[in-house]
């Protein structure tokens, strides 16, 4: 990895979102996945909603921030209860959230009611990531909802939940980039493994990455630095 | 199928959840699966927040009941997320809440959160089967879920989500009839696909089948009644 600088390298660290939602974990888990963030210097951890209060208690004054899922991983409730659990994870000490949009509704050309759960989201006061599952949607769809995060007041568009049918791809990075120009980030997230894979997505245009093997990479990162 | 009287074969459709939980659906599959359930008798749909009041509306008139998942299929949110979406889902006209418990924190010992939220959702005011991904948990513990969902009041224990490691096996619905004795019902739900399958559920001791191949199991029964 002799082509990234050590500037690069705290960068690549700093840009991914060291996550942890499987949902028969518990405490030990989260607690273990903090320590790890705090110690590689992650930007931030991905849990769900019932771990935030532990993750944030954990990591306070490391700098590391704590992402809240909403809606996750189906995307399939009402825009009030996004909206209230959106409130609820800010509460708890969430910094950020990654709601999972309506995507069937998306795909069914329901669009006015996905921007108005964007709103009702982002309405909670941080920053608000929309997780597209881009492997559920065809190009024209991904196109669509890029507009609606932009419209509703998102800051990134994000490719999957990694409970979905399938995980971020080049291919989907580049469409969502293209479409969302500079003005919102792109994240990719599912079957991210190796710092291969995220240079990869780097590269096709995502600037921000969540996956569950941030300790791998981060040694990747280490070994290449020696 | 000639041990079934015709008593028998209502009995079997009317314990059938007619179940449309995917994600990337949107109405037209909420209607389809409403249509079918009409004509074939099932007890009730079982649906996704979202399309709870649409359900509701194609069903008025029609005796099927509208069941609503919450906390769905994670269970990872808390419990005033889930009583907040167990309340819009009755204000959209659910006759039942079929609710995923914290699974992960009941695996960590967590069980008072559990009994919780049990509660907050039971408070709701509509009947409640908790659904506990058995395949995620050892005997032990969904003994314990047994307990939890008997004393937060819930009307069923229910195994598994369809999306998780894996659903209903004669051996967990054996377990928690054993355990719940006839203080609650048992609903089997995942992987059901024959009316062979649920008939091997039903004489393990569950009294209600959740499946998305309820067309099929009803053809299975007409087809035995010629």
């Amino acid at each position: 990895m002799s082509h990234l600088t050590p500037a690069e390298k705290e960068a690549v660290l700093a840009s991914i979102d060291h996550t942890f939602l499987r949902p028969e974990g518990g405490p030990a888990e989260i607690d273990r996945l903090c320590a790890e963030a705090a110690e590689h210097r992650f930007g931030a951890v991905c849990v769900q909603p019932l771990w935030v209060a532990r993750a944030a208690a954990r990591l306070r004054g490391t700098g590391v921030r704590v992402v809240a899922v909403v809606g996750f991983p189906h995307g399939a409730n009402t825009a009030e209860v996004k909206a209230a659990e959106a409130r609820r994870a800010v509460a708890d000490g969430a910094d950020e959230l990654d709601m999972v949009i309506a995507f069937g509704a998306l795909r069914a050309g329901l669009d006015a009611l996905v921007e108005e759960e964007i709103r009702a989201v982002v309405a909670a006061g941080v920053p608000v990531k929309c997780i597209l599952e881009t492997a559920a949607l065809d190009e024209a769809a991904m196109d669509r909802a890029c507009d609606l995060a932009e419209r509703g007041g998102a800051r990134y568009v994000k490719t999957s939940t990694g409970f979905g049918p399938g995980g971020a791809t080049v291919e989907a990075v580049r469409r969502l980039r293209a479409r969302v120009g500079h003005r919102l980030g792109v994240k990719a997230s599912g079957g991210i493994r190796t710092l291969a894979d995220l240079l990869a997505l780097r590269e096709a245009g995502a600037d921000r990455f969540g996956t569950s093997h941030g300790v791998a990479i981060a040694r990747e990162l280490e070994a290449a630095a020696r």
